[in-house]
């Protein structure tokens, strides 16, 4: 791949794909439940092209990925995943919430096609890095937003990602044996959905939220 | 405005407007000059439909935000990111990049016909959130992804936004009179573009740095 690709404008790159922004941020899903379907190379490229375009702070592009097929590491991560999920439902002493929680797949660790575990990288000069005076959580706040034009991208190309942060994150990182500097963001799940959970986020599907009809916002 | 409409599918509210998703991730522009056009309430009501369908960790939608189009809690935002643009000059002493750092415009407080202030409100009982058990930095990064779905709407819609975070954060917290517990994200400098910056970051337009061709990826 050249590398022009990464950055080129989406008019001079017939990959790029055509779904309308607002439909595209209404369908994404948090998706649990994939089909056995390979991520093509160019889906997943694409997809990371997006992410690349995510604004971050002072131009410092933290975001880091590790992209998972092997199935011994997959492993390790449902390993990882189990046992913070476990200490998660001793959490919920409501009977019913408990059935509830117990009910929902919270993962696709081990049958989604690939992974891509993701993580913030500050400069090492970051006191220099412009916009990070109020703090400098801007970073991952940064990696964010490339997690979210990420998963917008595999959306307009009929894929979905799961976003799973049921995890040690230190294990983790050692896991996935990445520089013990980076901040890690969790652990997407990647592939064709095998569902839309009839347009609603599953945790709403499946009765253990709902959401509000409005965001809170102020006037001054 | 009808509570439905916030959470109501694109194909039934005829305002969605498009722009297909790959084509408006890589035009979205951090702007910082502005047009004095004003922002149209169904331009905003449609770009913050766009952040309250972000991805929020257990269904938490953590997001506050504050509209702010009085002049003087303008005034004082723009005192505020002063002081702390001026200790950050401070911080540079390399006389060439200072130069650089001297003449880029970081913010448009006064002249944007409207900013939109960013808080993130934990749950009261966030250990029961689904999601927080690696982190409960996931409810800010909830939040960072609703403001990359607001500022994608409002690209797609003709209109931008520029991200403030040279703030004293806790004066900032003050300056709005929001809640202890709120944790500020920063200021969205909102209106029509009065330039898109010839396609590229204002900061690698001004040689402040220059964006790497593809993000760091490993393959495990």
């Amino acid at each position: 791949m050249k590398d022009s690709q990464w950055i080129s404008s989406p008019t001079q790159n017939s990959r790029w794909v055509a779904m309308e922004i607002e439909e595209c941020i209404s369908r994404r899903r948090d998706t649990r439940h994939f089909l056995s379907d390979e991520v093509p190379e160019r889906v997943l490229n694409q997809a990371f092209a997006a992410a690349h375009h995510a604004p971050s702070v002072g131009l410092s592009e933290p975001w880091r990925f590790v992209v998972v097929q092997d199935q011994k590491v997959k492993q390790k991560l449902f390993d990882n995943f189990n046992a913070i999920h476990r200490n998660a439902t001793l959490e919920l002493t409501d009977e019913k919430r408990k059935q509830i929680f117990l009910s929902l797949k919270l993962e696709a660790i081990l049958e989604a096609p690939l992974g891509v575990a993701v993580f913030c990288e500050h400069p090492a000069t970051e006191n220099l890095t412009i916009g990070i005076q109020g703090t400098t959580d801007a970073f991952e706040w940064s990696c964010a937003c490339a997690i979210q034009n990420f998963w917008l991208s595999l959306t307009a190309q009929g894929y979905s990602a799961g976003w799973v942060s049921i995890l040690d994150m230190n294990l983790f990182k050692s896991e996935l044996k990445v520089p013990e500097t980076w901040i890690p963001m969790g652990y997407l799940c990647v592939g064709k959905p095998a569902t839309n959970y009839e347009g609603i986020p599953m945790l709403e599907l499946k009765k253990w939220g709902k959401r509000s009809s409005k965001p809170v916002i102020f006037y001054l």
